[in-house]
């Protein structure tokens, strides 16, 4: 039977209760949509005692099916003051939908304690205090837990800026192996999980045994067939050699690549920094270098890798697009070596690199350092650790950090920075930017693999586009399921169907699945218009409807009433 | 004919035209209100080029009547993201409206350019660039100005913070004397105005005959009944002896008077700070020191000061109770001197003293420096002007401040620093925090003034007694008029219509100038309605309804529901 944990921070009483009928029917983001919806008052700080921190798994979460692992960390994000649903790969998520933990909730707020871990097995949930975790960087944290509890966990953690409850913090999730670490990097939950003061939780991974399959001989078959369309596809292949850099190339092509604080969208040292670039530094490299790696146990798309210095030994894994582009063409940054030692810093800060690098964007335009100071940017860094003032102001992300400086060129929409693709360039991604409960959020609705089939300087077309691709990833996030695994669905369109069957039973229609995913994203809405986020108070930036974007010299130009009506008609037919 | 006069402060293109006849029935704040509705989008941001600084000048502002002189300077508030009017004495808005200027409205925004000044004068107004003025303190720079412009002219600034557009900012104004500085404090203005790359503005005063008034006998009458109701309320001799600080032992008393970051409501050295203390210093080391001034001529009520240091020499003038309060017990400081220069310096950094004290109080719970520690506070607040990391941090209020040094426990509402008065103990302004469109701001229906009628500690009558205070303010403040001349229209209530009938030969009865009250909070509401700052959003601190306040040991309790009753009902009878 599926549960639901439930843990007051304040009082340590620990409530554990099976899902109802209606509960085993939410998952992932799903699941965070609805506990905030019903318990969380929309209007509360969230980082005080009203709000909660809710960690969930998704639906598919405990099967073998390719990606499925995935877990949904959520809350109310300081950033945003909306919403917030991240997730990560890693083995963390299968793991506690292992042990039959479908959501656990962390609720209320102690005054300043010592931070705590939370350590979460079959059967057995225990809170205790460890005051040398204070402020401790993400890797060392990792390390004396692996110490600690033992290899074969999950671990989760928040690293100094999450103590600090930074708006900018994320959550580390790494493996057994420690080779990779996932980051939940959008909305600022690493602020929320800190003002639990709950530094880290570990997830027993050696317990757990497979879920309880309705049909399980339907299962083997799907999981085979699904992997099978995954690795047809060509795009599986161009992930597995390039990973996520692989789109680089493209988003300067399309002039849509974060440069200089979003003052181009063409960067000249975008060849030194693309996919290709990627793969030769670390195919030259050796050492621990690597590409092509999985980021859980069974995903056929391996798009992680990790990333070496000259030296050969690991500087981060894995090196990301989002965080190339935010940490180097943003900053006027073309040196790998350089985006990956600020990303490491990131890192360990258990900071959002997006957020982070368009902070130092904004920095760099107010003149706190010049562009391209790689050096300077390395030192700010360093600081959030140390929690000087403008360590703790670029922490805080970019409309903080815009606010403090008096800038007006502020890349961000509901207090949360724009990703890599301006939307400028691309606005199909621009109108999910305003109208997703996510905010600025590229996997909320990414626009860019339409470009083949749409004109992205067009404005016909892209609310559509936005709205079918805001659904599939609602979809996606609610299963436990990877955003890369869209042509199984296009192919298939009644794989979830048949997914949900095996696992449980349920005679879902794909019509079914489309409208659970309508639902979570109206319950989205929903808290976000009582808590006064909607996209009536949060528009495109202003700088973005006015400056044109060399080279293409494109302004965006949907208005915010044609980007409303995207939540007026009902949920696309054929999604996929 | 009275004027409006707009200028462009991106293309300097300056327009002047007559008041239409509905616009010559706004004034002051209802002035305001009106333009923003009218012209300016409601989620603009507040420091870009589609927001616009104001200002205007009272109904009455172009007679001879009392106090009628108030300047009202406003627009969307950084720190709010609403509605902001705040007006100050002295001479400046009686001369705008004796140069025949109802309102002065600033457009646009220019990319960054050096400082400029803007003189006014009848049928001329002129821009001119003033490079030296970058970053320059409040007092320096009045002091070129009337190098520059001679004496007899009003005079209006900011200083560093505004030039840097931190969120605290305020605007200063100064008379040809000099030895008096009134501060449009709340609401950051004073970054608006930075924002427009304004340094100051230079009014005329020796041109501006007096206004052609509809009857001009009938107000020489009324002028002088006006002042010797004034003159007769024993309020006024109190305010004349003690000045504003007269209200601090009684807040201390009511256990309201915010104590190391509002987590007391008595101070155990209230007495070393109170108006008798205040009235003892002025009157023992003499020197520069004086009390019982007016801030404009031909005011009966004189209220201000001239506080010196042990020297006899000006330390700050005039020394309110606000000020003393949050610069004061709020950062446990006991010492009057201490207190006087960091009220100094925060008005040498075009600083609101509230905002900046508030600031303090959240920088000292989070640890950044002690309680009591005068030292440490007036170097943070030197290095506002010196544009430290941690210095930008504390001029952009207390709620980035409480943001980036992750405390909860911040007074705000509505983004803006809760004022001198704690809403647990005095629950009436908690009414006003919430529900007036001015957010935290006691001017805007403090209810001190009821505490000998209904309990301050009831929920009952609160609301009804919060929104006549709230309509009275609106009205005060469009007519040009200090709050403090309520005794008169309590005795006379139909002052107003004498007074607008001998101005402008109108015949409005009191229910007409309710009306327009009425009218003008509306406006203003629904301006932060659709800016999505209406009271749905924007609570008292979460602290301030879990936390006793000692030593009466209450929270905030009325419901949120409760106080937003307050517009569902029609304008109340026989307001004063």
């Amino acid at each position: 039977m599926q549960k639901i944990v439930r843990i007051n921070t304040r009082s340590d009483e620990i409530r554990t209760q099976d899902c109802s009928e209606d509960e085993l029917r939410w998952g992932g983001r799903n699941f965070i949509a609805k506990v905030l919806v019903r318990e969380v008052p929309p209007t509360c700080d969230p980082l005080g005692r009203r709000s909660k921190f809710i960690l969930a798994t998704g639906l598919l979460g405990d099967t073998t099916l390719a990606t499925s692992g995935r877990l949904s960390i959520g809350g109310k994000s300081p950033l945003t003051g909306g919403v917030k649903e991240s997730n990560v790969g890693g083995e963390a998520g299968r793991m506690l939908a292992r042990i039959g933990i479908r959501g656990l909730i962390l609720e209320d707020a102690p005054d300043d304690v010592a931070p705590r871990v939370l350590y979460v097995s079959e059967g057995k949930i225990t809170l205790s205090t460890e005051p040398d975790l204070k402020g401790m960087e993400v890797s060392s944290t990792f390390e004396l837990l692996r110490k600690r509890f033992g290899d074969a966990h999950g671990l989760i953690c928040i690293g100094p800026a999450g103590d600090f409850r930074l708006h900018g913090a994320s959550v580390a999730v790494q493996d057994a192996g420690g080779s990779q670490t996932r980051y939940a990097g959008r909305g600022g939950l690493g602020a929320v999980l800190g003002s639990k003061s709950i530094k880290a939780l570990v997830i027993d991974g050696k317990i757990g045994a497979p879920a309880p399959l309705y049909d399980p001989d339907m299962m083997r078959d799907l999981a085979r067939e699904f992997a099978r369309i995954l690795m047809e596809d060509p795009k599986t292949e161009n992930r597995h050699v390039y990973g996520t850099p692989a789109v680089l190339g493209l988003c300067n092509e399309l002039g849509i690549l974060p440069t200089r604080n979003f003052s181009s969208g063409q960067f000249e040292k975008a060849i030194y920094i693309d996919g290709e670039a990627v793969k030769e530094l670390i195919d030259v490299r050796g050492g621990e270098s690597r590409r092509g790696l999985p980021c859980m146990k069974g995903c056929v798309i391996r798009c992680s890798n990790v990333f070496a210095g000259p030296e050969g030994g690991k500087t981060v894994g894995s090196l990301q697009y989002e965080n190339i582009a935010l940490l180097g063409s943003n900053l006027d940054i073309g040196d790998l070596d350089e985006i990956a030692e600020l990303n490491r810093l990131c890192n360990e800060m258990g900071l959002d690199a997006i957020e982070a690098g368009a902070a130092l964007g904004v920095a760099m335009e107010a003149g706190v350092l010049p562009f391209g100071n790689a050096v300077g940017a390395k030192q700010i860094l360093a600081q959030v650790g140390q929690g000087t003032p403008l360590g703790k102001i670029i922490g805080s992300g970019v409309c903080i950090t815009g606010k403090v400086f008096g800038v007006r060129r502020v890349p961000a929409v509901r207090g949360q920075a724009i990703p890599a693709y301006d939307p400028r360039g691309l606005k199909g991604i621009g109108v999910t930017y305003v109208t997703s409960p996510m905010g600025a959020d590229h996997t909320a609705g990414n626009a860019l693999e339409t470009v083949h089939q749409l004109n992205p300087l067009s404005r016909d077309g892209q609310v559509e586009i936005s709205r079918r691709l805001q659904l599939r990833a609602a979809i996606l996030d609610t299963m436990g399921l990877c955003l890369f695994v869209r042509p199984a669905f296009v192919k298939q369109p009644d794989l979830f169907s048949r997914m949900l069957k095996a696992r449980y039973g349920w005679n879902w229609t794909l019509e079914d699945v489309l409208e659970m995913g309508s639902r979570c994203l109206e319950d989205e809405h929903r808290f976000n218009e009582l808590a006064g986020v909607s996209e009536d108070f949060c528009e495109i930036p202003e700088f973005m409807r006015s400056e044109p974007l060399p080279p293409r010299n494109t302004v965006f130009d949907l208005s915010l009433e044609q980007m409303k009506n995207i939540w007026r008609e009902p949920h696309p037919k054929g999604v996929f």
